[in-house]
């Protein structure tokens, strides 16, 4: 393969973050600092995307090294995340031509986009119409999210940490719930992230191994919401076990279609219902069986949680922004690192790689058998897969009590273009 | 002082749990094993008080020693807790005779309770009624409440951990907020729990030191909700940093005390509004400002994290389980240990303790001089008082990726009464 001549380097971090997205920008730069062969400066993006097109670029060689190693624990996006979805070619062409633009007036062969399925979507067309434009840049997307719906990969880095913080919680929650049920609350709903694919959903499911312990009942978007027989599970389960413990995806949906979380977000005068699916799940037991009970949000919390990051993600997070570099300088295109599965019990992985055209738009969602027959939960086949996603802890550095995460100066580098751009 | 004679020991978990209760019952009965010159077996209430009443009782001795050294690093109420508050001496008699009747027929001469206000309460009449019928019985209580909120000791037992679990959550979840603000959600609400104090509040101010630093806004049950100045502030925020956290403890109320969360609960047919003030704080804004928002209720998730426990948290969750049992076989009744700040910068503290006729029934709340001017943040003053409280990390062990919590056998004692009880 023809390598390329030595040229700047771009990365951007891309859509809702994660808890190790940023060691994946970690991989990124150790390991262009080591090929000053092939790259020349490394330039982030500041807000993603958006930063290519404002030509608000970062000069990442004015961080220090302990900020560069510090991103291995430090959650959110270090140089700033976007949810700005490039349109189609075909709809909005003067988007991609400014990002070749931009990278053209500050020699840029290599573009490094941190990323879901969209992203991976961009990364593709950049390479296209860079070649079309007669400015050839070598582009590898780089596997991020926390829903774990990329195909052809095992897992998606910030999955894990997600899946242990959810079985975590469900654990400790679960406690709490048992060990007061018999005078107070019977029913513990927990409200999830997922919004199409119930990964996060099923590793709740780790939190028990046996029917009477936490979860209970375990609610997919990949199964059609059956209001009655949720119901008289519930009720088995106060019955059986004297408590239950609900946790469910934020993308469950009736059978229609509709997700759960809009039906009824008005009320008779139009005004929005406050609460997600949690508190509604909540209430329709309240309303049926009148059982005391609880509700939690994670939301944001979950998926920032690097304080209880997943070991195995960390290190996978990190793997693939290193295999990105080294796929590129060795002028791979258009490809994105996987996670290899080699076995399961004991976990081995290595890293692979697929071409963007095969990854881009398309989702993996829990398959069938993953479920068990009556919908609720999860089987052993699922549990195998899923348990060595949490395995070990990452624990970052403390002080005053406090994770001591990182941030970086982001000095930004000198604008060469005289057009700016309205995004 | 005179000793009493060798009696058994009773042990009780009272009220909604927390991450270290069991660190107090670890500290008991790892005492009390080592006082048989005063004490004989060690029995412990089935969820908590109501195990007394009904004559149901744990055999502690038939725990293994691994079991009772694991309680140490496990949430929730191992034994049971309950929410179950006797009523007063005149109302109720028959339950404080009761309870005097179960503890002659198992020759029980020390009761421990491990719990808030109300149980205070409790252990004091157990004491006094006991004298009055003849059974003079040794009564200690241990203070638990993640609200922090009895008097007379400088914190409370289970208090640090949900302290630095909402400041941890409260510094992850901003980040994640800041990464993604210039295309994304601008405004993020946390709701915690506090209902009539707001220390748990007051410990997500510990996330940031500086102004842009996030929470920007912390709203706390001691200072009347004004919603004007509050939504400006929110505004503000966004203006100047591109984004607000807001922390809105659940005790959050109107100048006319009526609870945010309680205003509205009930739409026009007499439905119950889903969410609590969390999503209604939210849904404030937005109606006001238009922003894009998320919003997290971590309700259990924050008081049973063990998993983020702080270490002084658990080493006083010890002390002061250890202190009651040293108390009472020095024939010192009716009393609760204390904690005693001895210097905040470096933290030294010591075990004290106080007549429970000083606790019972009285409430401490934020003080006024610990809460910025402006009512939205907290002062150097709170920071030095909070800082000790969530340092040092006391991570359980784990195995396959979860925390490896341990469960009691709970073995039951032989009854010996005829009569029943209901409860």
């Amino acid at each position: 393969m023809p390598r390329p001549s030595k040229k700047n380097a771009f990365y951007a971090q891309s859509g809702g973050v994660s808890a190790v997205i940023n060691a994946s920008a970690c991989g990124v730069i150790e390991t262009a600092m080591r090929q000053s062969r092939y790259i020349g400066r490394i330039y982030a993006g500041r807000d993603g995307i958006v930063g290519a097109l404002t030509e608000d670029l970062i000069d990442v060689g004015r961080e220090s090294r302990e900020t560069i190693r510090g991103l291995r624990h430090t959650p959110a996006a270090a140089f700033g995340s976007a949810r700005f979805k490039l349109r189609g070619l075909d709809k909005n062409r003067a988007e991609y031509e400014r990002l070749i633009e931009v990278f053209r007036a500050h020699n840029i062969g290599y573009f490094f986009y941190n990323g879901g399925n969209d992203s991976m979507d961009t990364a593709l067309k950049v390479s296209q119409l860079g070649e079309a434009m007669g400015y050839p840049i070598t582009c590898v997307g780089i596997p991020k999210t926390v829903d774990n719906d990329l195909p052809h990969t095992d897992c998606c880095p910030g999955f894990g940490s997600v899946a242990k913080y959810i079985a975590v919680s469900t654990r400790e929650a679960g406690m709490d719930v048992a060990s007061m049920a018999r005078t107070s609350t019977k029913v513990f709903v927990l409200e999830v992230m997922g919004r199409h694919a119930g990964w996060i959903a099923a590793a709740a499911g780790l939190a028990g191994r046996k029917p009477h312990e936490p979860p209970h009942i375990i609610l997919f978007p990949e199964i059609p919401f059956d209001q009655q027989r949720f119901l008289d599970r519930v009720k088995q389960c106060v019955t059986d076990y004297g408590y239950c413990v609900v946790v469910v995806s934020e993308g469950t949906a009736y059978p229609d279609g509709r997700f759960l979380a809009d039906a009824g977000t008005k009320d008779a005068f139009g005004h929005t219902q406050l609460g997600g699916v949690g508190p509604l799940i909540a209430n329709m037991i309240r309303e049926a069986h009148g059982y005391k009970y609880h509700w939690a949000v994670a939301d944001y919390l979950q998926r920032s949680a690097r304080h209880i990051a997943s070991k195995v993600d960390v290190e996978q997070a990190y793997a693939v922004g290193k295999a990105a570099v080294e796929l590129a300088v060795k002028g791979v295109n258009a490809v994105m690192p996987t996670i290899v599965r080699k076995s399961s019990r004991p976990y081995k992985w290595t890293i692979g790689h697929v071409p963007l055209a095969e990854v881009a738009n398309r989702e993996k969602k829990v398959p069938r058998e993953y479920i068990t027959e009556d919908g609720f939960g999860i089987t052993e086949a699922c549990r195998r897969y899923l348990e060595p996603l949490i395995a070990g802890e990452a624990y970052p550095p403390y002080k005053n009590g406090l994770p001591d995460y990182v941030r970086i100066k982001g000095v930004p580098v000198k604008k060469k273009l005289a057009t700016e751009f309205k995004i």
